[in-house]
């Protein structure tokens, strides 16, 4: 029986056996210690030598026949590669090899975000049963053509296209159609596109400040000129005269990021009426639309819209799981094929499989069954993390806010918020200060979420926060700010 | 009974029962019959009355509720809500809507490539069940936590980069960390960042010609000044002395695509040392790498390289399946930061869940195996098409090439390839003229893919267009060009 002797098996180790196995195999041919036209032994008398399942022996040959390494014929069973040619450094192993074997066992894993970051959803609540049951439905329906590349699918999955925009109209007054719904993967992504599609070097954006940081570097990135635009009760101000021509406003009138200010109608019209007589855009990101605890929202900015300045944008990373990486975008008529184009050049059309199951799922109303189950279940937790404070004697105030996924606590007058997001990150808390957000000075606050956690998850993180944020106003309380970053 | 009438199912239509009644209630509230504060009939009496479950009535009313329009209080049961704010233009259907109908019907469903359309894996061939149990592994090791977003994986799940990085280094003598992995959504994503991060406008690329359109639009999108550099047997020329400062390279050289010449590893070489001298970067696609039935590869440029001026990326899509959306980028160490912040503002990590399935596909062999069988598979197809031409006596002939995902079928010299392509474009063909993918004058060509189509289905295509071939080379055949497009 042909042995090859000195391979081991570690069963402990991370590697699969037929990974070890394959791994010594083929560093032995790259050392030149099995040379090419070489003869292996049998699967069998390999298995029967290792005390491995024979399988495990298969699945390493065929991985190093796949590999170019090996070859296999009827007569001589499987031998060394005659003609293979090696990479001329395989005979060392790199130092980025042994760099790479350490930077593996120094990885984080996944992890849940921590107390009380943001703009999180509670992924508990999602019904992942439901959605897997769809992914299968949607694979038995379409059958493997979903597996293929369709040029008809740029934009997004026709189906899910036409129930994105039923969606869109019956929800939030939306007036589109689907041929204006483009799938992204995300808000983020439209406007990255939006910016690189309708901004030049030099162009002046006027952006909420505070407001969404990424916003401002999607455009910052196309070279434009970012303007900060005050916020007051009835939401983002108009611009002042004096500034020159606005490209494009991006704004969050909903429940605006992150002071939660709900854009007044007046104001609507108003903003409206700018972009109209000064032809520019209005991005109207809608990224928490569905998580209104109240009444019914105002309609959108864009449903008021008639002179087709407003683009529409909002994702399902917040009401479904953050992970799955789809939102929308709908475009006015006159820029579709613009968006549709560079949407090819970028990334092409999105996983299909993931866009049949949403389809399936917006269409079986699963969705607005998990809609309504994390509207009452974050209605509550608003409530219950602002009891929390008020039953407390620290220092922030919170205003009147109708949910959404965070709320701001506004800390007194000359606060450091840096500081204090400081302190509370050292105790393992993730609450960005209120200036994070700000390009101009702004009152200082700090901003949590508490849609994530449980009830029983915000007592306790509440409880174990309250001495840090007490400690922190003993020793910054009063303090001038000690300037920005 | 209290009942609604008037409202009626189509259980032939294709929205489902819920949507129908939630859809008609949706449309009495707004169009005012149904006024804030009336109350509805209870789910039982309406399922009752229109013979339907009783679950569609709660879904039905769930969504209206979830929507805003309907809510419930334990003493008056269901109604309709008294503050609700409705759009302006609620009233009518626009005509956006009607349109929107119309578009559904026509919408094409997904579908199979045509024959013989380039570059596209037989989907049939991958094995879904393996993969989706590697799906619920993934799902039952990582948890809830793999639905939330994760700051840490903007560049890829670790795991998986992990993992790209082990099969790029054992397989094609990539010089890599994991670190340097990012993951992308196909090669084209990688080349797109790649081009916003490396071009300033009017910088010069330096492309294969014939070759990848979309590599050039990409860098055109950028507003640099795209060079064909022409093609020999050795692969992509250098570039002639006197056109000015280079700045990208872009290159295929494994195969080149589409005429499926490698390179060799002189003019690798001289390339490499082009690019150090002149601090040009080179773009290596390694597409298809995966994919060659002779003896194993030459080495990549990249592992040639000791200047870092190669950025090595390749997909997924062509070995896997290409709706799957994954690929990957080895970005040199300078690069890695600012390359993964552009990512991040681009659209940020990809979907999760796939990562983690394909960390596992390929950590457990099942990649290697399906590899194999698709080597094996394809290596049989290209036989059996070239067999099919080499009976015939159709004026195409062949240059010898290891296989890949196509193959050129080169004209008699003076044919309008163009003219070629729509004459099978019109009898259902997807068979791209080689001019499409050529900056200057190229011999004409017609590009075959065989990889998607079982050995039955090449026979029977092949039979279909033999005679459109024929007759093209009847009418067309020794005829003038035409002039391109």
């Amino acid at each position: 029986m042909r042995t090859l002797s000195g391979l081991w098996i570690d069963r402990a180790a991370r590697p699969t056996l037929q990974d070890q196995l394959a791994r010594q195999i083929r560093e032995r041919i790259r050392s030149g210690d099995l040379a090419p036209g070489d003869t292996l032994p049998s699967t069998r008398d390999l298995a029967t030598e290792l005390k491995v399942s024979r399988n495990t022996a298969v699945y390493a040959y065929e991985r190093l026949m796949s590999e170019g390494y090996l070859q296999s014929s009827p007569r001589t069973g499987v031998f060394v590669t005659p003609s293979i040619t090696l990479p001329r450094q395989s005979l060392q192993k790199t130092p980025a090899e042994s760099r790479a074997r350490r930077s593996l066992a120094a990885q984080p894993s996944l992890s849940a975000p921590r107390p009380f970051r943001p703009c999180q959803p509670d992924v508990g609540l999602f019904p992942l049963l439901t959605w897997n049951r769809m992914r299968g439905r949607a694979m038995r329906s379409e059958g493997r053509n979903i597996l293929h590349y369709q040029a008809s699918c740029i934009a997004g999955l026709p189906a899910l296209r036409e129930n994105v925009a039923t969606y869109l109209r019956d929800h939030r007054g939306v007036r589109c159609d689907s041929h204006q719904v483009v799938i992204t993967s995300g808000s983020q992504q439209a406007l990255f596109l939006l910016a690189m599609l309708l901004l030049k070097p030099r162009d002046r954006v006027y952006v909420e400040d505070p407001g969404y940081v990424e916003a401002r570097l999607a455009c910052r990135n196309q070279g434009a000129r970012i303007i900060g635009g005050a916020m007051d009760e009835q939401g983002l101000t108009l611009p002042p005269g004096d500034i020159g021509k606005i490209s494009m406003i991006y704004t969050t009138p909903s429940r605006q990021f992150p002071t939660g200010v709900s854009m007044s109608l007046p104001r609507r019209l108003a903003l409206i009426d700018f972009a109209a007589r000064t032809r520019s855009w209005i991005i109207e990101d809608d990224y928490d639309s569905e998580l209104r605890y109240g009444a019914a929202p105002l309609s959108s900015l864009q449903s008021l819209d008639r002179s087709d300045r407003v683009i529409y944008t909002g994702t399902f990373s917040k009401v479904l799981f953050p992970s799955l990486r789809l939102g929308y975008v709908v475009v006015p008529d006159a820029l579709v094929d613009r968006f549709i184009e560079l949407k090819h050049l970028t990334d092409d059309h999105l996983p299909l499989l993931d866009q049949a199951t949403l389809a399936l799922f917006l269409e079986s109303g699963a969705f607005y069954s998990h809609i309504r189950r994390c509207r009452r279940e974050y209605a509550a937790r608003h409530a219950l993390f602002l009891d929390l404070f008020a039953k407390s004697d620290l220092p922030l105030t919170f205003e009147p806010s109708d949910g959404g996924m965070n709320v701001v606590g506004f800390l007194p007058a000359g606060s450091d918020d840096a500081a204090w997001s400081r302190r509370l990150q050292e105790s393992g808390f993730d609450v960005p200060a209120l200036s994070h957000y700000a390009i101009a000075a702004t009152r200082p606050g700090l901003v949590f979420g508490f849609t994530a956690f449980t009830a029983a998850s915000l007592r306790a993180e509440f409880k174990r926060m309250r001495p840090v944020l007490e400690e922190a106003a003993r020793e910054l309380g009063g303090a001038g700010r000690k300037g920005r970053r």
